[in-house]
């Protein structure tokens, strides 16, 4: 595999977006293995990923961004440049449940996910010996209702000490102060386990069993200030029936959030995710 | 295929149930070609549905529910009892939208459900032709702000007077009263678009556009006095992308709206529900 | 809706081709709505579809492809010019059963399909009756061993005289000829009744139900010369268990028949397909 | 959760089975807390699943089997009695890949199995260290063409001494004797990377990749001397595009694999399979 460069850009919708963006990397003899866009006709939004391989482009990876800046200005873009073999910095935050932890953790060794995993923090120490048997550092935080705040800002510390690109909310259970989202814009992920917008909040699957629901779902989504409100990034969902208890939800469920949440971080990961509005463009 | 009788019953969950019931048929020689029970060790409720061949039983067909009597009546149950060759009477409710009605009326022609499809109400006359084409009576009964109560009448005269049995509104769009649905308890089927309780109410694509949400649902459901929100019989889903625009959407929708109500129907007609509390065990 | 014009193109794989098209849309001042493209890397293939709006592009509709020519040739690119207004004219092929048909002929009567429905043309005079009621002409060619030649003849001189675009196999049951097959490459559509290529040839859901398989599966693909092994349009399943017979995995069949064949026949009406090698990539 | 019992049983079909099974229960104060039975007309087999709590039953549980077994012996029928409270001994069996290996033991270690997974085996040692970080036994025995007799005797050795119930194999790609699947009929479980019939054998991702098929699946099987063709358990699909390469089909698949295995596993040692003939009844 060579190392290639993603463009991931979005701006109002007009005439000559693609030609241009398409002819800055072919005249400097860039060759394209993946481009995808859409235009949101009811936004005027266009949104597009292009990905080309830096082996053998006439301009070297690091001026890439100034070149392409006043074609960017020009269209007034919202646009990132990434390369293949960066490798993003997670932290893992989770409560007391271990599964998607569990997940993220066996992906990440076996080389699935191409990021390194930096930290796990815990507001219990329940996890404490799976992080060690992984060879990730744990961190327990507690939280009290007197040290929320403190004990906030210590998070914020270790994410930011250890320069973390993407924060995986893997069943955290702690709701996260607005300054907190604010802070980390689109780089916080989520995974709830309902097909939102139903059965926000809490105890998702004791709501499902008590309407009578006969599927379950599970979505990960960018963490906004709104409570289980922010961009959708994946959601699957499965049959379920009369049969199934609660507890039976929950094991159902618990093999929909480990799948949906990877797939998202790994969408993430990958640079294949652009927010507009509320909305998630994922090109997969 | 041999005609059999199917017994549909719940009550108190209590020791020799299971027991007694088979016992009942198993002394008059009765074949059990089909046997489901469940027990909700939550609200301690048993239900079961037995199905076995009327070819050998030693009890008439007209004598079956007085013989049974006295069991149900020891164990305080609720129960109906069927016969494979009993065909249900069904009146369709339609507005403006063809989709579920072309379903239902194909389907009954070619013999996939077991009923007499008697007639065709709608508050618009735009569907009068398809129904026509299928040689079903059509009954356009518009509604006003000011006849809305004389249309429901109406409406209802024309259900009394058919004998109907199952009322499946096929993409109706109009609330009934509480009166009307009251008056038809666990026999109105409703199709809503989108898996409930999500996006209730008006409009659920465009509020599943609005949302961004990655997966669109329909879900089949009793009618009772609260919008939306009866015991549910089935729901699916459809996997969607940015790329779907409000369009799409609906026309995605229809798919599963189609197959969601059909097989709804078909459960219903063929004796495979049970509702109790706000919920339908479906017997497939 | 305005009207739009779609290129679809296949080609090898070589630099400069997003850009070159790109600029001859642009440059002639269209407005592009969807581009979407792939590059096979393994077999170092190029394809892509491209739509962009007539209204204000700077050449006239008829002229369009004499413009595009000398592109597509430096390119070496297979090639088609579409315009949404145009409406394709359809064959429906069948034999007695009747579920596609009538998802078909439903789903053009609500203006679904973009297309023409110009004949319905069966071995058998069952569904005559159906076709009738849909006000479509129905052509009955019965074939006996002596005159499955001549009956080839007579389907293909109504193909060729109703100027026929695409050949639908609603479940037709016979063996096409290969003189037949390669009189309309790409041309005529086909459901199978399993998830290919499991359980090809005659009774796929005896086969399925023989060996216990727990899902089932229905197959549209464009006819080939080779039976069942043609170009996979569209597939998808049902989960089945140990209940279902025979008969109840061909009634769920039936629905999963159905949602295939309009879904693969609706993407190529769309301009949505185009086929390289033994494969079909889909722009949806 | 109170200790219960659970017979699995299946017969010729014949009049009595079930009110005698369940007066048997009744009779000594059994509370049943499940039960599924299924009647295969066309092989007219009866299979049967009842759950009883095992507090306040009349017969202690070491006198139940006994005391059972006329009932047994008059209906002919082949049965197990299985006790809530028993865990299963497990035997895992890999290669090099480790997705399916982690899914397992982590489940194992957040107790969502109900089992010991007493030892891995593997004819390679890439995944030794994955074994001790999860605190189990890893045992290699590689394999050359002159010595996979003796590696086979090696691996019985193990399975019998630590007195195994269910052999896994968790991508073991090595294909068994015909002597070592006697000898645990219905004891091996296997994952194949497939739908299944489809794509039997090996490199299936590669086969249905260069056959187009826009659906990839995974099938969980008992092992018998026919490779690949043993009793179904569980199978699942995703699906696919003219986008995924090879790579991503394994990728996508490895999820497919991980779940359906797991199901199947769960299912087993839920006391949930009884296999007829060359099929697997679920009692889901």
């Amino acid at each position: 595999m060579t190392t290639t460069a993603t463009l991931l850009l979005s701006c109002a919708d007009q005439k000559g977006l693609v030609a241009e963006v398409s002819r800055f990397i072919y005249e400097n003899d860039g060759n394209i293995i993946h481009a995808d866009q859409h235009t949101d006709l009811e936004e005027s939004v266009f949104v597009q990923r292009i990905e080309w391989e830096l082996d053998g482009f006439d301009i070297d990876r690091e001026r890439i961004a100034d070149e392409f800046a006043p074609i960017a200005q020009r269209f007034s873009m919202d646009w990132r440049l990434r390369f293949s073999d960066e490798r993003a910095r997670i932290a893992v935050l989770v409560s007391k449940q271990a599964h998607c932890m569990y997940d993220l953790l066996a992906r990440w060794r076996m080389g699935e996910l191409a990021t390194d995993i930096s930290l796990v923090i815990s507001n219990h120490d329940d996890l404490a010996q799976v992080a060690d048997d992984f060879g990730v550092p744990f961190h327990h935080l507690p939280i009290t209702p007197d040290t929320r705040n403190a004990q906030e800002s210590a998070v914020r510390d270790l994410i930011d000490r250890h320069d973390i690109d993407v924060i995986v909310l893997a069943r955290y259970m702690q709701i996260l102060s607005p300054e907190f989202v604010a802070a980390y814009p689109n780089r916080i992920i989520n995974i709830h386990h309902s097909f939102l917008p139903a059965f926000a909040g809490a105890r998702p699957y004791h709501q499902a069993h008590e309407r009578g629901v006969k599927v379950i779902g599970a979505t990960a989504h960018f963490v906004t200030g709104e409570l289980d409100a922010g961009p959708i990034i994946a959601q699957d969902v499965s049959h379920v029936s009369h049969r199934d208890s609660v507890p039976d939800l929950i094991h159902k469920g618990r093999d929909l959030e480990k799948a949906v949440l990877a797939r998202a971080v790994h969408l993430h990961l990958d640079n294949r995710l652009i927010v507009y509005g509320n909305k998630t463009v994922v090109f997969d």
